[in-house]
């Protein structure tokens, strides 16, 4: 009982602090930014992203000192390595879709994910513009107050989200499975693309992307009955950036007759 | 005098029966949805898309019986065509983005757009789900009551809205130019991505449209300084789909080193 009542005080918590970062991120994102490169020209990190970082660690180290954290905007040698050794993990995403943010101060999202010795306990995301926050506990997943309800799967009826770059190139067979659907949409960010799954407006996503990217979306989704996995049709690594999707699992089988590692 | 107060109301009528058009879909919408496949399966229409589009064309027939009305779900053979000659034209998009509004209710804009004899008078895009018409008058674009306001101009570190088929075969280099801004976006509505160049969210958009599709855009665009060209750089012609881009009239030479018929 005691371990229950620890899990839910941390969900709220969680769900605390992801409020007020966005918060803080609305009173000064007209501010001016400090835009930085990180590995190329459209590879970004701003002041926002960095300052929410902080924000989140310092809840998280201050109620949770022994916890771990893996958080996106930690130099690569500093950061923790996901692993079911690890008690106590967080996995934090400042903001999501960085270049909507620089471009467009919208469609970005603020994520936190939550894991006992590797197994995923809950997942916040905060589509801070819209003021919906996306999260589950145990058995159900909820935008705000309002419980989500598991989609229907009909691929020829529905839309994918896409990275722009698997699309064009036809990335293990992407642009062939779209060609069943009703088409693809490109939002630039993993967090409102999971959250278009979540509101049944997309009915699968794929991309590239690092743990903290799919890591909260993964355990959300997964109370609707969705999976993630990466090209070759197994679990993510979790360790490093890999080209992922999330679909219902019931479709799993439509899927890889197009999805395949070649 | 007297010409200037009926201009005034025929958009002030404009804007009543949009909002209007609206209310009715966000009422209806719910409702079991008749679809019906146009030219092929990906190419929808709904009975809401009909029932919008016979409730503005009652609308305008009873206030303004000498006008004429180009309408996006007419049988092709019964269209009224562009001309100069017509004194007082009307295009209306009863839905646009109508596979958004089957798969997502989500993400779709009813668009009117007003012409004398050739030249664009007033537009409206009415974001039904975010309840935000984007508007203009002889001088300026609003959003609402909010005067919008000319764009910074930067390729580098602006988005850009695509047709997912022309940016993925890279059509008159259009792939090639989105390498150098910080990225594509495809929503699947040309009337959600005009909204998002209104907000300054896209520096330009590039697709495959209809003149229903266009023209309130490019009518409520100019007043902030955007122009629709072809792919040639010349104007649209207004006569059946054609393959156009929105943009701002200062960026078009750094966009003609990319966008070029061959």
């Amino acid at each position: 009982m005691k371990n229950f009542l620890t899990e839910l005080s941390k969900l709220d918590l969680a769900k605390k602090w992801i409020h007020e970062a966005g918060e803080f991120l609305k009173a000064h994102m007209n501010e001016p930014l400090e835009i930085s490169e990180k590995t190329r020209f459209d590879d970004l990190v701003t002041n926002f992203d960095l300052t929410v970082q902080k924000q989140l660690v310092a809840q998280i180290s201050k109620h949770f000192p022994a916890d771990k954290i893996l958080a996106e905007e930690d130099e690569d040698g500093q950061k923790v390595r996901f692993s079911k050794e690890i008690a106590h993990l967080w996995l934090i995403d400042p903001i999501d879709g960085t270049t909507n943010f620089i471009a467009q101060r919208d469609n970005f999202a603020i994520m936190l994910a939550y894991y006992e010795h590797g197994k995923g306990k809950f997942g916040l995301i905060f589509d801070v513009m819209n003021d919906n926050l996306y999260w589950c506990d145990d058995e159900n997943a909820y935008r705000n107050e309002t419980q989500l309800n598991v989609p229907n799967i009909d691929l020829q009826h529905s839309l994918l989200g896409v990275n722009a770059y698997m699309y064009r190139t036809n990335k293990a067979g992407l642009l062939d499975l779209s060609q069943h659907s009703l088409g693809v949409r490109v939002t630039g960010s993993a967090g409102i693309s999971y959250t278009q799954i979540l509101d049944g407006k997309l009915i699968a996503y794929f991309s590239n992307l690092q743990p903290w990217d799919y890591a909260a979306g993964t355990i959300i989704s997964e109370k609707l009955g969705y999976v993630t996995r990466n090209l070759s049709g197994t679990q993510p690594s979790f360790d490093g950036r890999e080209e992922v999707y999330t679909a219902p699992a019931k479709l799993l089988p439509e899927i890889q007759k197009y999805i395949k590692m070649t």
